[in-house]
């Protein structure tokens, strides 16, 4: 079971709901988060008339049963689902909102360039790669806090914000300063120590599905952002491991209505990573939105050639724009905006 | 490389043809079709030369050359893309078939009933299944030829072609009297024999990817039916084994752009099994018209609690009318008809 | 429940066993093998003491009750487990066999040279495809029944005898005529039709698990053979399909023990599928005895780099010997001969 | 290609090499160990003859040209194989070494009657857990610095090292103060913070296979550890995610001969996370063994029904006990000790 308290809940109304659970013979779990209070009851499933007992305590909005492991993700804690602010819209509302840029900052020019092409196109936020993980050592890295500075450069000529990734949780208050958006990705999914230090940040975060992870195992991940009170997250679904060869991964396109009936939280596709092809990106990017993604996050690049990495899978400018208007056209068609 | 020989090539023309491939060190591999002959070279890859002598040979229509293992289902082979007739429509062409019915057929009254549904709600086949594959000896295996008589009547009533598997190559005879289309389940798509058969029949045929093949697996399993000059060849993805267990199966979305770029074949797509949830077929259904896939085979039940087998995945006949609305508003934005 | 009968159990006594059944209210499944007649109860699970009362009635040997989907390959209803006749040894006794040959058969002097080489080294069967089950329609695909009577002739030289392939259940009794072993493929797991086939033979098989199948659909493909009376089923894990491209196939290890557990039918491991490469087989085979295997199913070549199939994963003749060298000091090492 | 420098090499000859490197139109890639000093060139492969001008500078031991992406790690760097010292023994020496306890250090009391327990059993080093990653945030997650307080009692006493695992960089320092081995979990084994971490710190490392990592992504995690100069790290093979439910996981037993010939780092073999029910970990150690692990680490619990994890796969002591002599006969089947 989990107590929300109101939002004005003093302290005291707090400690009596924690006393009282503590006297019912469970551990009380606290998660206090910029904007409420909830406390979680962990131990022995109670009935369901204790339920109604701290339903009517002083301070508390409401008592609600979970049976599933994840508590705080699950969609009975909120029913009308989680709207995440992003750029003036809410990924989770109506309208579809588009993540794009390139895997990986590779000069001040370059990601300026691309700000503004996708913000023609009609994206919404800005990606781009600071701090890369890369499988060899010998990879490029990332260009670090100047990639930072250049990608909040190009925020202010064209108002985009920032989605970047954070792999190292004592760089969680540098990104901070330049990032709206911190990303978790795939490799870090059970990264906890850094799912703790990003809950704790407050800021909005993208946690990225790790590619051998049970849908289940993503709920169980956005839990720890979620018990520090953080409830600003968004879940991306960017495809899983199988035995297939001709994509680079395959996506798991049912985990986008299974993610809607399970959780409140807002849910992102990727179509880059999903399948490691360009000419793959926008029927999969049409299939996300129809599937019922409240939003895609999509690699472009100038000269996807030259790109440092992930060249095979970035789209170019113009077939960029032709997506967004695919996108909007079947966005319309089930019942979105975009 | 493959020669295509003309629709009228004479007896003469076809042994000439072959006289010279083998006088040029390779065997020559013959697929005589109620339409069209086909000789493949099989041997090492010859020289664009060689193609053009054969090009202007008494009798050819063309000559292709095809570096991967499948050639005749490759999309060089036929650039335009095959077009399969079903019920005075095209699968393939613009316009997006839907299939629909029970798993299985459990009686004359059920088959009739829901092929009116289904009909009524802008199906343009049957589905039904007389012989059943069931993982144990000891689950209802179909009411056989029974349940064919009882199709057929429902095609008398309805109008709807018939879409049924085969499982044995013993049966296809018998099959072919009462079905229109001859489906290869998942469990038989490398049962070499029955792709044989089916090839051999000339009937119109729906090959299901097994739950663990790859996409080249698949084409090479067309290939089979192929060679025998059967063109009628519609494939279907279902879903894979992945260790993802809030599904049935893992949709491979991404394999329906790639075969559209991969093979001239029509792609049909299975929500139904590929989910394994009622709830999920909706959605899914809608991606799969999104990604590209020219038809959907879908199971529709009239009372699914009572289904005899995969009620659990079954639509009701109101479900998959609002299923069909949508996938018409889904087919337009994407520049379909449904 | 299933209710064994007494060996010399008569006609009368079977039928009184079956009215009983039904006048309980069950549906009776009669398996009538070579050996003995077993009864399966189809419907909701009897009582204890409805058990009993079956046991004691005349003629019937025991009632055994299942609560697994598979009753007949159920540990629990031959604990002792089965032993399976092979060239005068027991699969799944003490002393561990190794079936060895060649993947195709290529000509009589191939057979019958790989025959005695097999045989000098210590293999206790010959195994040789005469029709092959090929990805592609263009391969080799066996050269049928005259690979059948050259492997004939090779058994009546060395006395090993002879493991081929069936994938046609109409070729079932002509292969009788000439194999010992029954060999069903991967890609035929599922193929109902096929394993009816080969359980109504009552000939000795060996069933391959599937490249996606889990260890109970290898069960349950197991009942189907059981189901006709026919208990001389050796199981075979061959490696199943994962991301993994480093091997053909990987080796579910697990398995062997696994199916040691839950089924009293003899395991045999496949080291060549499910690695596909030479230099693991011996490694290999090493650790499917050690994790407790009855036997060994490996792809000897007299010239791998000339096979015309599967020459990456076949031993040389001084290789094989070697590896059955080290078989048998493992196979001392955990209490077994070889 | 990789340059290796003798052990007494000086500063200059490091710095000519590094200039030679540069001028060649390479970029040099600085290792330097505790023991020795590498140099890695980054760039277009060099030839053969170029090769040999680095093996003939002063101070250079060897030029090793690699093609593979993975150069520390590769087996023709070492082809020896490398050996890590372990309690007196070495790790990837002719001796099986055991490293075996609890998964979570539950209390003092609890670690040091193991200690005892596998050290009477054999055992060469202990195992357990002080910071736990756990899939959910209201699961136990360890007992942190007090664990490790008394995993150290328990050395005094039996004089086992310890190994114990590392999820956060920032407790590397700490962690290293108790621990003899640092072990990165599966979920981390792409967390290249951490493995950047280790790598620094010249401890011994233990690197567990990712859940969906290939043997190459193995490689190139271990090549992040390698790249500091730090040679001691054991790779260790735990399972992998299939469709397979019957197992936690799906031991790639392939893994071992393959790691074993592609790289010189010794190999351990986890068999307790490789199948998860204990009734199999015995099977699978002698199997892990039989294929040429190096290696076991083991899962022992004095009453696994009481543990806070993992009880399921844990081995009680007589288990171990038991295990432990079978180990030791087929260690000395394969020509190893144990």
């Amino acid at each position: 079971m989990i107590v929300v308290m109101e939002q004005g809940a003093t302290a005291k109304q707090i400690s009596d709901v924690i006393t009282r659970i503590e006297a019912d013979g469970y551990k009380a779990h606290l998660s206090q988060g910029k904007e409420r209070t909830i406390i979680g009851l962990v131990g022995d499933s109670p009935t369901p008339k204790r339920e109604q007992n701290y339903s009517v305590m002083p301070g508390v909005d409401k008592a609600v049963r979970i049976t599933e492991p994840y508590k705080l993700a699950n969609r009975s804690f909120q029913p009308d689902g989680t709207k995440v602010p992003l750029n003036g819209s809410m990924m989770g509302g109506n309208k579809i909102l588009v993540i794009a840029g390139p895997c990986a900052v590779e000069s001040r020019e370059q990601i300026i360039e691309t700000a503004c092409a996708v913000k023609e196109a009609g994206a919404t936020a800005l990606r781009g790669g600071a701090y890369k993980p890369r499988t060899s050592p010998y990879s490029f890295q990332g260009f670090g806090e100047d990639a930072l500075k250049w990608m909040a450069e190009a925020r202010e000529i064209t108002g985009l914000p920032i989605v970047t990734e954070v792999m190292d949780h004592n760089l969680v208050p540098l990104i901070c300063e330049y990032a709206d958006v911190l990303q978790i990705g795939a490799r870090n999914m059970q990264n906890f120590t850094l799912l703790n230090a990003v809950g704790e940040s407050q800021h909005t975060v993208l946690l990225k599905r790790g590619m051998s992870s049970t849908v289940q195992d993503l709920l169980m991940a956005a839990e720890y952002i979620l018990q520090h009170g953080n409830t600003r997250v968004m879940l991306c679904e960017r495809g899983i491991r199988t035995f297939e060869t001709e994509t680079r991964n395959t996506s798991d396109i049912n985990a986008i209505p299974a993610l809607k009936k399970l959780t409140h939280l807002p849910v992102v596709f990727d179509p880059s990573h999903a399948t490691g092809k360009w000419e793959y990106v926008e029927p999969l990017a049409l299939a996300g939105i129809a599937a019922g993604a409240d939003g895609l996050i999509v690699e472009v690049h100038m000269e996807p050639d030259k790109a440092v990495s992930d060249g095979r899978q970035s789209l170019k400018p113009d077939g960029f724009k032709q997506m967004m208007e695919r996108v909007r056209r079947v966005a319309e068609a089930v019942g979105r905006d975009a």
